[in-house]
């Protein structure tokens, strides 16, 4: 039998899932689908391939579908064995579905669902047949997704007020199963993802009466379970985890143990927010954001270096075409979805994907392109949302940080063009243009730092634009030293106060040599979550409020989702500018490996190079040792370059 | 309690049946979903009203969707009671739902889902709600159809070749329902719209065999039901005939036992073919075709008058925006399409629907516009199938019969832009542009008529480009005698072979005062199909073609469709020609009554005048009597014009 996959129009099964995803977020009884433009999937889609059969041969077709195969002019249904002679011989799968993307698998010896396909919308062109490697067998339904499961029982059961207080060894995404000693009782059982959330029955987000069949409650985050009224016994209750297994590449351990539970706690809150999809949080609000999941795409690269889960995410933000909307409905987020299929291609180099995604990208731009001022500024039309940072930012016109964004997306247009054969050289000229109105409105010589606003006549300086300004390498290095004086290092700029724009500023701070800062950041910032018992990393953390107040947002008192990706970023700044880790992926050279050995006593982590590689780095102290198993690295070290050969081990006294 | 209806994005309703009508053919076991792009509906709305309430209130809204209720800034479940307090509240209703298109049901005193509610879709304006008088009770699902149903016992139970063949009345659109004597045995029902396709297991389209629980099968269109291998007696048989209940408002006897039977076959047929849409055939293809249905707006004014079912029929067709392909992929049913819109809404003049459906009219144009060639003409794209008839013609080049059809939409659009109060000037001015260069290029002053091709030199001519200059009034007088001459009274043209074309030619001869001629075609033509035992009338009938071979078509020995709405036209020609209604709708005259009695001896005659009146015709074959149910009428009777007054009959001596 040839390898077959369950086969669909490409990006459908994303979109399926990826709606799925976005209308699954519950709140206290009610449900709460994501407030933006919802891409539907296609119904009516044929798949084509012309075969050259040198003997006669057989197959069979299934689908989730109403439809025929066409064999040459005759038609067969589904679920029949079709047998049919030498030759050159067109099939025609036709395929209509209301509910779901149409989809379908071909059983035989030659002719299979194996890479080959095409499949037509009766809109556009044809296109390569999209597939998953998780959907490979005949007997599955690639419309309800098949999670991995670990059942957990509770590390304690204590009586609470009258009630039963359970608790899990860390937090879950977990359907919670109850076992009745005395028979089936409709109790409440509340979930937190805290202990104070969970004993109490008005506020927490989730509550549940198990079904009274199975004994089980809806999938959700939990950590703690709280039945009222109920003494400890009367209810067994256990937490089935559910997951997407992707396996973790990496590991990491060096001599200092706080590090090692930041790595540990950053992998589990990043494993949990690892499903279909990247979503922001696994308790709220369980949705795909671009700019949420841009930053997941550079702490996968560290950790579990699968392209697959990136692709998902890619596909289902970025919807149909025409573009009509701005993902999520943010203009910034738009511009961040272009930058991360750019990282992703540097990471992943897939061909197939990049071609897949290269239209996806130019109606992107086209979309934005119609959207700026007579400057050529990107700006906020009417319902679109100019977020950048939940910050006190002057908002006035075109934003200084969008625009830095948008000359970004015009330089990754031009190189990613290049790179699949076309002409970049118009996203190119954009980009010379782009920056230079930046320079001419924004860059103010006396503050050496870029404003926020030019119309609005404040001239107020805030540290966004001028981090974008250095990570995407649009200002030079005379700049870039101001900048860092004028903004970074200057008190009088408000501090970020998010984690989210943390990510930015300390991916900044790296690049300009700051690692000792960045360390001491991760050290207090997110050892400071652990120090208040976090098992996850928070949303956001701020160290001067009350304890008791740790877990309010959004005026909410268990508002805060404490499981949150993108907190999950110092896998990211220790693997890339500690261990050292940078992929190139450009002129034979795969990955340069730059380690700062100076800031650990000792080190043994793995890291993965790419989907296909990974490299192993042991420090002792004095002797560093690495093993890669993967082509192409480069070990820097001061002025020295040794080349890496894989399977062979390097032993370097530093 | 405020009368409610259930409300959805306005036209979701229409695309989602729509879809499920035309994936709903099937054929000898497999299904044949319709080979165009099918339009999805939207998967995430958002319901908004603001209410001056005067006390306190409550309501309760009922989903298929899953979302919540925002009252002000507070959240609620659906199905629960909410109850608000006086002053300004913003109610709105959030829902996603992935399997079918989100509506909801307010039901409560004062706030409630009657008219004046927007929703939006996150990606357009918001709009009025659609709603369907079929579904106003808060246990209704509009994703679910209720049909009605009318039980019918075969009229003859035989044995045929060892098994049993039943019969029914009429055609039926019918779930056979089995009652085993001796315990369930797994029969094959084989159905037929003729004998000679029940009694062919092999070959007939429809076999089913009965569920083993309820005894029933699939509907599918039946007259014959045959079931090999069985005994008369072992196996009851019964039809649940299912059907949209629409009035039928008309009534036609006439002195002539021929025309009064193929008035009554044609209303079956056409009723048949009135389901939620008007589709083309009952047994074959099921599918929502806008030619075919541009033919049934015609019928229904004169049979049914019933708006909703031609605005059901226009909203599943038309699809979403932006438009990317032709309706059905041919390019002469998108501008029947817009044809058809102006029909209806001459003949119904519902405001809020033309509003709900000009800016479709305005971007069908748009794309048409965008299909022209240097001459200004509309040609067909690749993958553009320009149909016209199926008929040899010289469709080198663009084709004369679309620009006819063509130019009739620029016309209308410029009179409904001004209808509703917007700029025409530019749909005049493109009509005024394409009907000269029609001149230029297709009329050939020697042949006296409009050839079909201009570039590919042979300047033939056939029927369908005249009949249409002459349907849509582009040509004048002097010209349409010419073409009368030339072409339709030429019998070296070739003759229109098609029920489909005949529909246009017979309307353009009566309009040329044929009638005798077009009397004749219908004794001859539709009689022809009485006389081979026809219930309803066929897609096609060619009375040189021997008996045996009259159900095969597409190389199908049952290919023919014998039940299909394009052979309804009698009634429309009776109807508007004879009985002499045509409907005006303009400076106060609502319509014009021309009867022509000399063509019968004794007619009663009852027909619809738009949807809310009927007028009344009695001629015993010396005097008129007209009894009109609506206002504005006009008789005319030669060079004499009389006005019709509501509830007053009208006698005349003629």
């Amino acid at each position: 039998m040839g390898r077959s996959y369950w086969i669909w129009y490409p990006g459908d099964f994303e979109l399926y899932h990826g709606m799925k995803q976005n209308f699954s977020r519950v709140e206290r009884g009610f449900g709460w689908p994501a407030f933006w433009k919802s891409e539907g999937f296609r119904n009516r889609v044929a798949f084509r391939r012309t075969y050259q059969l040198e003997k006669e041969t057989s197959f069979t077709v299934y689908s989730n579908a109403i439809g025929h195969v066409l064999v040459g002019d005759k038609k067969y249904p589904f679920g029949k064995k079709i047998v049919c002679g030498s030759g050159e011989v067109a099939v025609g799968v036709h395929t209509g579905c209301i509910e779901a993307f149409p989809c379908i698998y071909v059983e035989g010896e030659v002719i299979c669902s194996d890479k080959g396909w095409i499949v037509e919308d009766y809109d556009k062109e044809p296109l390569p047949a999209g597939k998953s490697k998780y959907f490979t067998e005949p007997n599955q339904n690639p419309t309800v997704w098949e999670y991995s499961e670990k059942v957990y029982e509770p590390v304690s059961v204590t009586e609470y007020n009258g009630g039963t207080l359970y608790e899990f060894e860390t937090e879950l995404n977990a359907v919670l199963e109850a076992e009745f000693k005395n028979g089936y009782q409709p109790v409440l059982i509340c979930c937190g993802e805290s202990r104070e959330e969970a004993i109490d029955p008005v506020h927490c987000y989730y509550s549940w009466q198990p079904d009274k069949e199975t004994g089980k409650c809806p999938c959700c985050a939990v950590r703690f379970a709280y039945i009222p009224d109920c003494k400890p016994g009367e209810v067994i209750l256990r937490a089935n985890h559910q997951y997407v297994d992707i396996p973790v590449k990496a590991s990491f351990h060096c001599g200092e143990d706080r590090l090692n539970q930041i790595w540990s706690v950053a992998e589990h809150t990043f494993r949990l927010c690892s499903g279909i999809f990247f979503i922001d949080g696994v308790k709220r609000d369980k949705w795909i954001w671009s700019g949420d999941a841009y930053q997941s795409f550079f702490v996968n690269r560290y950790l579990m270096a699968d392209a697959d889960i990136d692709q998902r995410t890619i596909l289902a933000l970025r919807g149909n075409d025409p573009m009509t909307k701005h993902i999520n409905t943010i203009v910034d987020y738009s511009l961040l979805w272009l930058l991360g299929v750019d990282y992703h291609n540097e990471g992943y180099g897939d061909r197939d994907f990049l071609e897949l995604v290269y239209p996806k990208m130019v109606s992107l731009m086209g979309f934005c392109n119609g959207r700026r001022d007579e400057h050529g500024f990107l700006i906020g039309k009417e319902k679109d949302w100019v977020y950048i940072d939940w910050a006190d930012m002057d908002k006035d016109g075109p934003l200084c940080a969008e625009q830095m964004l948008y000359a970004a997306c015009f330089r990754a247009m031009a190189e990613i063009s290049e790179q699949i054969g076309k002409d970049g050289s118009v996203y190119r000229a954009e980009y010379e243009k782009l920056t230079a109105v930046i320079e001419k409105f924004f860059w103010d010589e006396e503050k050496g730092a870029y404003i926020d606003s030019f119309t609005s006549g404040r001239r107020n300086v805030t540290r966004h634009a001028n981090i974008f300004a250095i990570l995407f390498s649009i200002v030079d290095e005379t700049k870039q030293e101001k900048i860092l004086k004028n903004v970074l290092e200057n008190d009088e700029i408000p501090a970020i106060t998010t984690p989210y724009f943390n990510f930015f500023e300390l991916d900044v701070l790296c690049r300009m040599g700051k690692l000792t800062e960045v360390l001491d950041k991760i050290r207090s910032y997110w050892g400071g979550m652990l120090d208040l018992g976090a098992v996850t990393f928070w949303e956001e953390y701020d160290p001067s409020v009350p304890k008791e107040e740790q877990y309010d947002m959004y005026g909410d008192h268990f508002g805060k989702s404490l499981c949150h990706a993108w907190a999950a970023s110092p896998i990211y700044f220790l693997a890339k500018y500690f261990a050292g880790l940078d992929l190139v992926n450009k002129d034979g050279v795969t990955y340069i490996l730059k380690p700062q050995m100076q800031y650990f006593t000792e080190l043994d982590c793995t890291l993965p190079v790419g989907s296909n590689g990974v490299m192993r780095l042991v420090w002792d102290g004095e002797i560093l040792e690495i093993t890669p198993n993967a082509d192409g690295g480069i070990l820097e070290l001061g002025e020295q370059k040794l080349s890496l050969v894989r399977g062979e081990t390097r032993r370097v006294k530093i």
